[in-house]
């Protein structure tokens, strides 16, 4: 049975594994430091379909039926998302398997949510397999919030490069490591940032809220974990949050790694602060950081996806953009839990 | 502990309480025929913001708080959707809350999705109160999916209008009734349908199928239910969901009624097929069925919010609008499932 621990962390004292997981990124993905970790690296875009959009979809499609096979089953539920409006790149990319799907959103920090969802149906016993999946698609991403490609903007130094890609996790009842032992769900922060091409800044104080938050609750030291991994900060939000953690006495600049940091080479290609988007936690979740648990390397980790909520409306409009991150623990050991 | 039950289905035998439901409407919704019904009917549908996304937002925030002063209770989490591109009238509404926020997203059936989760939370002994909490607003769906209100369009009789408001229940580990008992998840179907200006032609299919699917897992006649109510078909909805289930040798013309019907009055409020988006299903389910319900004028019930799954670069693209949907029983007693 899960067990609430303060005031937005969640605890489970019974096996729930992730048994498989699955990663499919685009071309320039492949060419980064990551690159033969992956699953699957497409050798085009498109995907083979006529737009962007269909693309994002049919990576999904692909990456789901990777993890099938890899997990050797289907899962009772789906539980996906991404950042297409009204969420397309995951509802036609999984009409045509026939599982029941949760539509989820929550920016850069979908995966994390459905991690948590998927784990608390695991432990409720609603559910014996859950795929967490979730998406994104730079051509999707940049038209749909940014510029056409077309114009040929260029890109300040603070913006980030949304990874074109899918990673996926079949979180299950079965007994077997590594596990999630915890969540914690970080609240909706709002600190003034409304530059849409500064994300990092967005997410660095959601972030720093969550990682604390979870420490807290849990009774741990972040020295406890291997590694805190924040999806995508980038470099920009790297620091802050480095910063804002060390004002809270909490230093985390030995064991923090960033995803939009690890999945592509900053001198050679040219993707400023680093890989944003859905894809870019969750495949090197799926890809680096699943491998590495799963061989020992590493035994216990943070894993820290984090989103910027906004849209082209709410920039226009002036508001701010907002930040979330959920944070998961995700060990090589069952915790028994006794706060 | 929850316990799937057939493909689909979740049934749960220890008590998953709803404790309150908050509504609130804008004004053509509180001249309907349900207008007494609302915890509070706007006297301006901008209430107050210089946005309509903004409006969108402040009536989430209000439903809310009366959703809190109702339950007398602050919840631990928040589950909360809605039409806005990525979810903003929501993010924009919980912000100062502070309270963590998972995001949703499954259009008009949002609210079957968010009250299926927070079951499964307190099921797993997650969270001890859960709010489920989704909105839509006319002015805000019209300009995102079909065309900019100052333009005057007509809208064809198959188009439903959009209800401005929102709708939460307060979903609880106290046992006190109505109690969800059992949910299905419709899985996504995809009929061909690729009129925006139809979306019950879309959802109907999804909805047959999510109500056939969950009397066959609950091995439960539709008779069954006081009432089996879909979410937003409307009139020419409503004729494909009864035709489609007959064929299967359901039928439920005695005992459904949708809620897009309920909310308007078809003679005098022009409002065609009838109503739709995320709030009307919750709206006309926190403010006429829970009351029922609590007053033992109703026993038990199917709630079945419907969606339509789109965006307006995948009718763009050409593509189909997809349908979903997902079946709530709400009954009065704790149900022992022997299945």
């Amino acid at each position: 049975m899960a067990k609430l621990t303060g005031a937005e962390t969640v605890v489970f004292s019974k096996p729930v594994s992730i048994t498989a997981t699955a990663s499919t990124v685009g071309t320039k993905e492949g060419d980064g430091p990551l690159g033969k970790l992956f699953d699957r690296v497409l050798t085009d875009n498109m995907a083979g379909e006529e737009t962007w959009e269909a693309a994002e979809s049919a990576i999904v499609k692909d990456d789901l039926s990777i993890l099938f096979e890899k997990s050797g089953v289907r899962p009772d539920f789906i539980i996906g998302g991404d950042l297409q409006n009204q969420c397309c790149g995951t509802n036609y990319g999984v009409k045509d398997i026939k599982i029941p799907t949760f539509g989820i959103f929550d920016a850069c920090a979908s995966f994390g949510e459905a991690l948590a969802l998927a784990a608390i149906m695991i432990d409720s016993g609603a559910a014996e397999n859950v795929a967490a999946e979730v998406s994104s698609h730079f051509c999707s991403a940049e038209r749909q919030f940014r510029f056409p490609l077309e114009l040929g903007n260029q890109r300040p130094q603070t913006s980030t490069y949304t990874v074109t890609g899918a990673g996926a996790a079949m979180v299950s009842s079965a007994d077997r490591p590594p596990y999630i032992t915890a969540f914690t769900a970080g609240k909706i922060t709002d600190y003034g940032v409304n530059d849409a091409n500064n994300m990092g800044a967005a997410m660095a104080p959601a972030a720093a809220e969550c990682i604390s938050s979870h420490l807290r609750d849990t009774v741990r030291d972040a020295a406890y974990y291997d590694l805190i991994v924040t999806g995508d900060l980038g470099y920009v939000g790297k620091e802050l949050l480095l910063q804002l953690l060390k004002k809270e006495g909490i230093d985390i600049a030995d064991n923090h790694i960033d995803c939009g940091i690890e999945i592509f080479d900053k001198a050679s290609q040219d993707t400023h602060s680093g890989g944003s988007g859905c894809a870019c936690s969750a495949a090197v979740f799926a890809a680096m950081l699943y491998k590495r648990l799963r061989n020992g390397e590493l035994k216990r980790i943070l894993f820290v996806p984090t989103g910027a909520l906004m849209s082209p409306t709410s920039i226009q409009e002036g508001k701010n953009i907002l930040g979330t991150a959920y944070a998961v623990a995700v060990e090589n050991e069952v915790i028994k839990w006794n706060i």
